[in-house]
């Protein structure tokens, strides 16, 4: 099969891989009906976080059709077709039963490793894909691939910050992520979603999924803004999408005393713990328990009541996967889809 | 009046100190029944907080008979015996009706500055202070002194950290605060609650106060017993009652994922921003609204269901206020009582 490796900064090629095969009894193997490229991807890609000196198989966010079980693979059949969370986890462990599938005891982090690819391997199957209630219109499948990851991360997000009817919302980060943090606060119900954006064409798509105001300010200037716009108080609930110490700032400044941070950009840096202390906000976040959110997400997209599908604004033949990392780093692009 | 001030690092003295007047219409003038040193007392003692050249009016905890009001004063008569938070709030403002006290728009921190005296000028007495249903019992007064901060500040980490029946708990800290958690977390419903502490006075208090394991290990060797304890998936629910890089650390590790951290211990340096976003934890904190749940803490003393009065080992008269910081800083005393 053909299928994405990274050999080192700025260099992803796809070439010939060996097909993947059923290794633990637990897994399956799916035929790729639609891939892309994740903002941490390009952590890796930037190579911040490569630590490895063989190429690395690319991708964790997939839909696909299932070709082959292992013996033990219960709930899902051969010719599904499954949306899964980039973390496999068993869906019954205690964590998971409390929603935390990300953190399965029985965890296994990048799931379906390279799945910029035509085929690849999920293990725990039973716990980590979700059928569809049936074959997907090819207009939907975008869609159902934002589930995997950046659709069930925005979601996460807007849940971990307690969105809400009648609650007001700050998302900091105009990226996929929290473009998508926005139509899920729409969704939830919230009264007020203000996004820091000064990107035109992500405002627009900002708009288009919920938001109502957008300040172009950052810092501090974007906090006074924000705190114009919210009578003095600050937000009730932040969805975070980026990660950076200036992010994260930025997000406890805006939200009020008691409110609540949902933060999925990864903080690789350390966090202002004096600023947080005071602030006397709720953080909450992490990887997110896509998992949790999947039966609910399919239903919606499959229902036609969301289309998230629309951060896709570039769409390559998985040949041409560098074009996507490369347009993404350049910010040409927002996300980009991935055909086998 | 007497009154202590603090000159300089280890040195407090009682002087005489004009006495306190009405200033603004919403004052009240306390005289004080019973005061005591805090722990956050000791940053300022030790230097590392001070950042006046005059002398510092020191204490914040307080309980005392209303001697005088101001014109505006509404819910407090003179002759009333209260007990006031260590933030002077409205008790009105959107915040405050929140539960957010200590963030009120109207805020005065160190409200009760110099309670460590005779008599205290309290700021927004209506929105501070609550009046116990009658003189009390001097047997209660230490607990009821304990609600102004220590014990209130105990409580609200118990309840940021989402204590409640058939959690376990894990307490980070064995100073009062860390050990009236233990009591909160049981008044809360707590199952089990486990308590880092390896001073034997400590542990029998714990142990009184509800505690049902003791870890004497520190760091991952603690880390790993709690798991051990509690079949390798960490507590649902812990207080945080130090504030150091490490205690904090040990905190989240404690935590299992979709866990809650109760954090009350001044947090000064940065938060590890990684462990705490690959932890999946919830984590809430900050200077407590001891406002919020006066009247409930009140009324459970009152009526003789809880005793926190017992963190003081240690009683001097305020003449003697010297004496209660040393004892604290050597660690000789766990908390420190002084009459007036």
């Amino acid at each position: 099969m053909r299928g994405a490796l990274l050999y080192g900064p700025g260099d992803v090629r796809v070439e010939d891989r060996d097909d993947p095969t059923i290794v633990e009894p637990t897994d399956a193997i799916l035929r790729v009906a639609a891939a892309c490229v994740c903002g941490s991807d390009l952590w890796s890609w930037r190579g911040l976080m490569m630590n490895s000196d063989d190429p690395i198989p690319m991708g964790h966010e997939y839909v696909g059709v299932v070709e082959q079980i292992g013996a033990d693979v219960k709930n899902i059949k051969v010719g599904d077709f499954v949306v899964g969370s980039f973390v496999a986890s068993d869906n019954a462990c205690e964590i998971c039963q409390a929603g935390y599938q990300s953190h399965c005891i029985h965890q296994q982090p990048g799931a379906a490793t390279g799945s910029q690819s035509q085929l690849v391997r999920v293990p725990l199957a039973d716990g980590t894909l979700v059928a569809t209630p049936g074959q997907p219109d090819p207009e939907i499948i975008p869609s159902l691939l934002t589930a995997s990851d950046v659709l069930g991360t925005g979601w996460f997000a807007a849940v971990a910050a307690e969105v809400g009817p009648g609650k007001t919302v700050a998302v900091v980060g105009d990226g996929a992520v929290g473009l998508l943090g926005v139509l899920s606060a729409k969704q939830l119900g919230a009264e007020r979603i203000i996004i820091f954006s000064r990107h035109a064409d992500r405002q627009a798509l900002a708009r288009e999924f919920g938001a109502t105001d957008i300040i172009e300010e950052r810092g501090d200037e974007g906090v006074a803004k924000l705190k114009e716009l919210t009578g003095g108080l600050g937000v009730h609930s932040t969805i975070e999408a980026v990660g950076t110490k200036e992010s994260l700032m930025q997000a406890i400044q805006a939200t009020r005393a008691g409110g609540h941070v949902g933060y999925v950009g990864i903080a690789h840096e350390p966090l202002p713990g004096e600023a947080l202390f005071f602030s006397g906000v709720h953080f909450h976040g992490g990887p997110a328990p896509v998992r949790r959110f999947l039966p609910e997400l399919i239903q919606l997209i499959w229902d036609r009541k969301i289309n998230p599908g629309k951060v896709f604004d570039l769409e390559v033949s998985l040949e041409d996967t560098a074009e996507g990392y490369k347009a993404m780093d350049e910010r040409r692009a927002i996300k980009a889809l991935l055909r086998p």
